[in-house]
């Protein structure tokens, strides 16, 4: 199976153009395809015609060209005639977009069992049916949305697999391009007939574009879920996965029922069994964004979770202790001379009124620089394993060079930092100045302390690993 | 004390404007009200002098007009001879910006408990001291950080008591922006020598400006939390009370201890005392936004906590199912017959698909008027008592008038819809839609479901309210 083809196709071909809708699926994924993305791009209609100033074929024999990649809207009871007709002229990949299959009941079963004995008999990778498919920039777009409507994130590193499709444009495209976390490939695998998260997991753990593999997971199949803590623990060696698992609640699980009806919830696989395999799970929408960006930067991990706050307004500071406490992070407690030492390192107005303990508090009344040296002293000091800066640009000695200024000093250091900073246009300057340095800027205060979770639930992970504590366990897979 | 004079003076006196130093706090508060706000503005230097073509006054005395409100922003010993001059001349109200009071220890104390003395000699209302003091548009704002590095919200109907200055201008004025909440007045109490908490709840009690009263609390000096749960109480029957605690932890606990030294963290007054005596707990800083907005919006309050999801995202009802599992409200089971009657409100190609459980799915197929009709059909049920509606714009088939055609069915009934869409600016007519007829839009699926229960807490605290079960056990306030 050749899932290259599917992600990164020269050619591709759309089953079931409209010359009339120009709002139907097939019409939708022609023209962006394109317009917006480099595969060449053919269409057929069984009527033929002209779309764009291009021919559209009557079918996919009568292409001209070897195609890599097929998409296939049309209704449920056409697919798989034309699916056998892809087999035969050698097409490499398909995205099912109909639905009618599985999740409709026995007539629709039979249907998607033949669909699978067509792709194993050509050995052909189908993403399916009842999708929207695949997004892998600059390549192809097989998502039948109108791009405009659509809120897209930049090219990046970080590979999502969805079992839904709204939850794949809203909560992964909108807020990860609000976010500016960069996406490799984005797949809907919809009813999974053929291609899975298993399958997907082996194909991003060797694909250089992907360094970081997010997952939006309703339940499993029988046995599927054995098979998925194996390729996930496979994986981590070479990159991290991080779970959002939706449908825990008895509530979320009848919804689920509704949702992907074939698809049994395997409630044995819990959050103690992500955990024993080195799966790190985010436990909200808000997690599975925090823990993408952070880990998107590959920052070091860390062990024990013993963190200093850095901050220049005192409420902040009680905030992020509370989470601290919440989230299971450690407030590193500072000796007297040590704090004498950060003292000493302040302007004259900040030194008397700054506090010292942890968290850092310089005040309303600090400088860049008060920053910059005191950043660096946390770098220096053993106890502290990771830094949170909770940097707010409202006094007026503080410059829009701040961000810079203080990620040039602490990336010197193999030591995680991340930043709070109020994410509104004109302190831009400020934000990019820490991420284009290596340094993540979270949204509120409590995403920056999700971000150091992330970064220690990755630690356990790689400890389990190491120890060899994660294969030692691991479920046979029948 | 005239607190009215504080929070809609017609004379301001701003003491400590530098004509050297622009970005001095006495002088960014001298111009932002001159060419910001409507109050008439005075300042005050010792040496005399000019600023903006304007006189500066050697004291004071000197200011030819009776003055409502000074602001002084001096060296801490100066504080007190200004203040006694202040009231000699009949000043009804102060801001005293400057630190170096009782969070400094023994001599501060001394120095603060001289400026108490002061006070209540001439019955004036003292705001602080150590504090930003007070943002009442469109008359004053005393806040020494310049406008444009502020976010600030619109005027609006909730007055905001912080005791962090941090706090207020980031988790409140830039967020209350960014989510379109509008402020009455807001105030950082700061060292509330004289102004605290209470002082200003009997204040707001009575304020036809404000509707919702939002509070930010790191603790209580003794006796201070008693009263506190008697004026909120009293307060309840107007209008409602929102507090934010923070320093909850143990860590959150010593990081309160630095930031406002000489106050006590009353662990006495915890969750279970609030939720008593009728005030709205926000438990972190999502809530006190997201409770923020319902309740400004002053949507009917529930009781049972029974409630319809109407989606067109299976993923998305499924991340709202286990939502509303966690926040502890329950999702009305419609019978076959219900779900029908649902489906023969459905267009052709939805009708067959949806799902008309709860969630109900009116899927991708979906047009607006499936919206107003199901979301009509669910405000005539008698099960359902609140909606949520979980409004995804991605589909081709919904339009930019979904907004406003959902929320025009919504109000003609008294019951609470919330939406979520997508706070993305290209969304911004079906978010205004929604708004400027009453339906709040949230920013996360997670969000709306706090605004769910804003309004069930807003129930159960009527309910005691109504029983007189609040009072009965009121502590006795010495």
């Amino acid at each position: 199976m050749d899932l290259k083809a599917v992600f990164q196709p020269r050619t591709l071909c759309v089953v079931g153009v409209s010359q009339i809708n120009p709002l139907s699926p097939g019409t939708v994924i022609y023209q962006k395809n394109l317009h917006e993305m480099e595969v060449e791009v053919f269409g057929v209609n069984p009527r033929g015609g002209i779309l764009d100033d291009r021919e559209l074929y009557r079918s996919v024999s009568d292409v001209p060209k070897n195609i890599d990649l097929v998409v296939i809207c049309v209704h449920a009871e056409a697919v798989n005639g034309i699916l056998e007709e892809c087999g035969e002229v050698g097409v490499k990949g398909a995205v099912v977009v109909s639905g009618g299959f599985a999740e409709i009941g026995d007539e629709g079963v039979k249907r998607q069992d033949q669909l699978i004995r067509i792709a194993k008999k050509y050995d052909m990778a189908v993403i399916g049916p009842n999708c929207v498919g695949v997004y892998s920039p600059p390549y192809v777009d097989t998502f039948f949305l109108p791009s405009e409507r659509l809120v897209t994130p930049p090219p990046g590193n970080v590979a999502v697999i969805s079992q839904s499709g709204g939850v794949l444009v809203d909560q992964f495209f909108s807020k990860y391009a609000e976010r500016k976390i960069g996406v490799s490939v984005a797949i809907n695998v919809g009813n999974k007939a053929v291609i899975d998260e298993n399958v997907l997991l082996e194909y991003f753990k060797s694909d250089p574009r992907t360094k970081l593999i997010t997952i939006y997971l309703e339940g499993f199949r029988e046995k599927e879920g054995a098979l998925f803590l194996r390729k996930a623990a496979e994986c981590f060696e070479k990159k991290p996965v991080v779970v959002f698992k939706a449908g825990k609640s008895e509530y979320g699980r009848r919804a689920t029922a509704s949702h992907t009806g074939s698809v049994m919830t395997a409630s044995s696989i819990a959050s103690a069994a992500f955990k024993q395999w080195g799966i790190i799970e985010a436990e909200n929408e808000y997690e599975i964004i925090t823990f993408s960006k952070v880990l998107s930067f590959r920052l070091p991990s860390i062990r024990r979770g013993d963190v200093a706050i850095l901050t220049i307004s005192g409420g902040h500071g009680v905030l992020c202790s509370d989470l601290c406490a919440k989230y299971g992070l450690n407030l590193v407690e500072f000796t007297e001379e040590e704090q004498e030492e950060m003292r000493r390192l302040l302007n004259p107005s900040a030194a008397p009124i700054a506090s010292l303990r942890n968290p850092i508090d310089l005040t309303g009344s600090l400088v860049d620089n008060d920053v910059e040296k005191v950043a660096e002293y946390l770098m220096k000091n053993e106890k502290v394993e990771a830094v949170i800066l909770l940097m707010l640009p409202y006094p007026p000695t503080i410059s829009m060079q701040l961000g810079r200024r203080a990620a040039n000093i602490v990336r010197k250091y193999k030591k995680p930092v991340v930043a709070y900073v109020p994410w509104v246009q004109k302190y831009q300057m400020i934000v990019e100045g820490f991420e284009l340095n290596g340094v993540p800027v979270a949204h509120t205060v409590e995403e920056a302390v999700q971000m150091i979770k992330a970064l220690k639930l990755k630690g356990e992970a790689e400890t389990r690993i190491n120890r060899g504590l994660c294969y030692a366990g691991l479920p046979s897979v029948g």
